[in-house]
């Protein structure tokens, strides 16, 4: 539940006003070379304060490596690590404690546990996530050792979209946009949505590059499913898509099938995914992100009592879980890859040395 | 990997060529109604031969329970069943030996194994489908003591889009459309494209209506996270969307947050979960699916060996994936639920009795 | 629950009464040559009346395969195998329906599901080991990939110890005997006790020969604990040891620490487990198996309402679970070595790759 | 590998002389009182320097709770704690940095891993099984909502037998005993035996009362097995039994059967258990506990690079792994038990609501 992999785990616990959100990672292989500051320039990436949609919260979201390393390498015992929470102010949320807020999950967890944290949000809150992109970092060192990167941007936001592709520079550019001719006009838009009290959505796309062909264990966990799992489990995510994903549902057979030369595959219409295992070109996700929940605009409500009432979420907030999210998801298909390359690894090896 | 599920465990194996297909559900509560007859409604649903876009491949699937019920209800004990293969014609498959078909996982399973059961697809082939209906149709029954019931539709074929409702009678319709008036549209179509040797994709959609609040389990296993793995582990799914999905990210969240009255929310734009918790509206899913691959126009295509070659496939193949993978999609759905049903249930009931 | 194992998955099915038993064994590597008659002489070394501790059932127990080969080799998809019900006299326990057999998992099954399969145990019977020897023996392929080997003699019944060593022709004397001398012995002593209407019980050891040094998954996967859950599995079972075992509780330190030389362990107390993980030594297992409960003997019980009777077990019973649980219990620890093999071999070999 | 459970799950991390030890309990049904004394409690029945077998490091075994606890209720979200390491001397072991210790895990892990923390033992060292206390401290509380309660004492210390049952006492007194008359003799053999500068092992008993009937998953997650895994996870034991155990092998079937009055069974040779689920009846097991492996008398090794040495184990170290390893077991117990009962509900409740 709280637990995400089959072979590299993450645990996950912490909750947004809580003393520390932290976790453990197991099953990291021995011998990789790895540190706190591999760790913190994810995290760094994934802070508040940075862009025009972000809240003003202020955490120095410092990770801290408690296990599982030694002389700077890897153990293969599990990797515990903790994120101290420092600016939470909990006074902010106490009018808020019987009330549902519209679009979160106050509702749903209220009616699972009966009792809950209410204060931002609690575990349901998108702070949860740092710990995902801890993980994905450490994720991250072992697909490097097989070739293999990842790298995300915006595709769109507000309904404004980006048509450029360069995912390599991404991770520096506003937004992680895919290129610099976008980035004014997001800008103004969410600063108008801002003046509006209200929030927007968008859509963010992952590539994955230099994964090896393979990857994957139908039927029932196909590569696509686990990825799309696993972005489906980041929080504000409404959809997933591979390759072409819908806009296949419109294509013919002749124009969506990627043929095959003799230098490999033609197109890449698929999005690197044949059969639930990865055929050796890019792995490209596209996810939707709705707008976010918490708006000052005035909504309709009702208490914990059921009385009605009318709610308008002060408080600091984002304007869009983007960019924010887009180092999440990038932690999640790295988390997921690497797992399934730790797969991978063991149904070949036997294979080759088995001597039949 | 064969597995399907955490508490209902839906475990398959079989080749589209092989003597058989069959399956074990582990987990089922015992005391359950249930005979042959349930399952072959379910599986009848899914036969090809019986609507335009099908193949002619004439499999009486008869689905044979061998273990787990006695006296007409289910014991506790795990359900085995099989369903024998009859009509396999793998003389037709011999050509297709050393050859990667486009858009099939032939390349990818042979770069993941070394090895594989060429004829039909073998175990890639989509008649594995047939162990899923099984156990959705289990898992249907386990859903209905909830007071829980799944229907799909065909929302969309080859770009057409059906704009009607009504879920209820789609099972009767051909297509499983949601509406009558679709239906000549999609026929003419289908038969247009088989014209061209060419093939189409679709859009599904799924409704789960009655489902208790409280379903998921955050935060990796948040509901659509599990659902969205489900859609996505069955072959041609190439995109998963919950309520609004795609389109959410271009609303504005004074717009698809859905607010609450004192009858309950006001709209459904989330699709029934919130915070990864189903909140007890009716949940909501569309699923893109790519156009067949197997096309009798020709494709440019190599060997085993790396030489280029051109293939046409020809054979017994659909045009469109809708409407036979309507009840496939379907029994994921109750498979996921029905799973997430059975731990909703253990967390509720310490609660109620642990008098601290 | 009924799926055993982590990367290499069994999964079984069947009553002792129904139509058959089977299961699905996944996760196993490709391209390993299997057929049926490897299979099939694992399960003879099980069968009925070859011994004289053995009932008269009289079942051909022929293994079927269903999937997963392809031209005499694994394919890596999931291997699904059948052995029918032949000889199933379900009148013979009619007399049974209501009533709670002493020894036996009546009572606690009845208290669990609240319907229960009577005829012959149903699914508590030790005919679903039948489904174990099958795994074991595809396990056994895989660790002879490994050339790791896997013997198993029975050490005691009813108290009287057999003191030879000789495994590797265990298989091939009466009840597994490690030496010929024990032999009569116990079959007088077996003669005896069913002139009584009585059972026995006794002591099965198991050696694993050639397992590499580095499998096991601490803290919680010990190979011990893996190996442990595996043999307590099967009926009949009360208690497990490795190395000294209980003997060792009666040790001093420098007694029963292994010494080390240059040419490796100078002793074997540990039973080839060190920490948790093999050490390359020899694994040395030994089991408490309590008397078959079933005898003719009177006990007293009570039926399913409560009432007091008095039952004596008539019908096909054995006198001591002992030689016929000797495979199935050496087929446990294959299925746990070969799991636990293909763990290790996914975490070592990203260590010589991964080129930090 | 460092999770255990399947519904309540705790997850590890943390060496002997790392920053801390810590932990995760996810699955921790909602609205159970729980705070740090709770756990504090439990922590100290295994602190060292409290007992004559016991080492002198002095650690206060602080635990701090970190999240999925609100105004003084579990919310249902994961428990996350750590404990501190205050008295870790590392450079006790820099001689011990390229040496393997008999009896100890230092090969087998280089073996597996290539790289390990040799400080104190690294993850292998007894100080992992802090975290197994607090785990078990919060099965504990769950068991009570259940009405369960798990008792553990010493049954036997190098030889020397207790023959009381005097159980709900045990925790007050030294070594856990049973009774009072044992505690002078293990006191004195303890003593005798630290001045050879050797060490002893012992044999622990643990009973669980109040248990319902109904818990166990047959036929691989029989209770006995899920048991046998989790008391054989913890480092130093050798052997696990249940009821009678070994010496029910030497028994008649006659003897052994627990025959069944109006009132309930008339003895309980067979442990509580039956076909792998609880029979309701007290749950009986023993712990074989192998001496400790570090003692001063020198013993024959070898170095990293092979070549011959001698070792003498200085440092802080216990002389018998009881009495601290008391708690430990009877925490795995009550983890093991809380999963089983998590799993028993959801079963049981469906077939109550189910209305066929």
């Amino acid at each position: 539940m709280n637990t995400f992999g089959r072979l590299l785990h993450l645990t996950t616990f912490g909750e947004s006003h809580g003393l520390a959100l932290g976790g453990v990672v197991d099953g990291c292989p021995a011998g990789i070379l790895l540190d706190e500051a591999d760790l913190q320039a994810e995290l760094d990436a994934r802070r508040p304060g940075t862009h025009a949609a972000s809240s003003e919260r202020n955490e120095s979201d410092r990770v801290q490596l408690l296990s599982g390393i030694f002389e700077g390498k890897t153990t293969g015992t599990p990797i515990g690590f903790l994120i101290a929470n420092e600016d939470a102010r909990s006074a902010d949320y106490e009018h808020l404690r019987g009330v549902f807020r519209p679009g979160h999950g106050d509702f749903s967890w209220q009616a699972k546990f009966g009792i809950r944290d209410y204060r931002g949000g609690g575990r349901a809150s998108g702070r949860e996530t740092v710990c995902r992109v801890v993980g994905g970092a450490i994720a991250k060192r072992i697909l490097q050792t097989a070739g293999s990167e990842v790298f995300a941007c915006t595709r769109e936001i507000a309904g404004l979209t980006a048509s450029g592709d360069d995912f390599y520079r991404a991770a520096s550019r506003p937004f992680f946009a895919p290129e610099d001719g976008i980035v004014p006009f997001w800008e103004k838009e969410l600063a108008y949505v801002a003046s509006l009290g209200d929030s927007v959505g968008g859509i963010v796309e992952i590539v994955a590059c230099g994964v090896p062909a393979g990857l994957g264990e139908p039927v029932f966990d196909k590569l696509e499913a686990r990825l799309a799992a696993a972005l489906m489990s980041v929080g504000a995510v409404k959809g997933v898509e591979v390759g072409d994903g819908f806009a296949a549902a419109r294509m013919r057979g002749s124009w969506h099938n990627d043929q095959i030369g003799t230098e490999g595959f033609l197109s890449n219409h698929a999005g690197g995914i044949l059969g639930g295992i990865s055929s050796g070109q890019d792995i490209v996700l596209r996810v939707a992100v709705k707008p976010i929940s918490s708006i000052s605009l005035p909504q309709q409500t009702v208490t914990l009592g059921g009385d009605p009432t009318e709610i308008s979420v002060q408080g600091r907030h984002d304007i869009c879980a983007i960019p924010r999210i887009v180092p999440v998801l990038k932690a999640m298909v790295c988390l997921t890859l690497a797992d399934m390359f730790l797969f991978w690894q063991h149904s070949g090896k036997i294979e080759c040395e088995k001597g039949n």
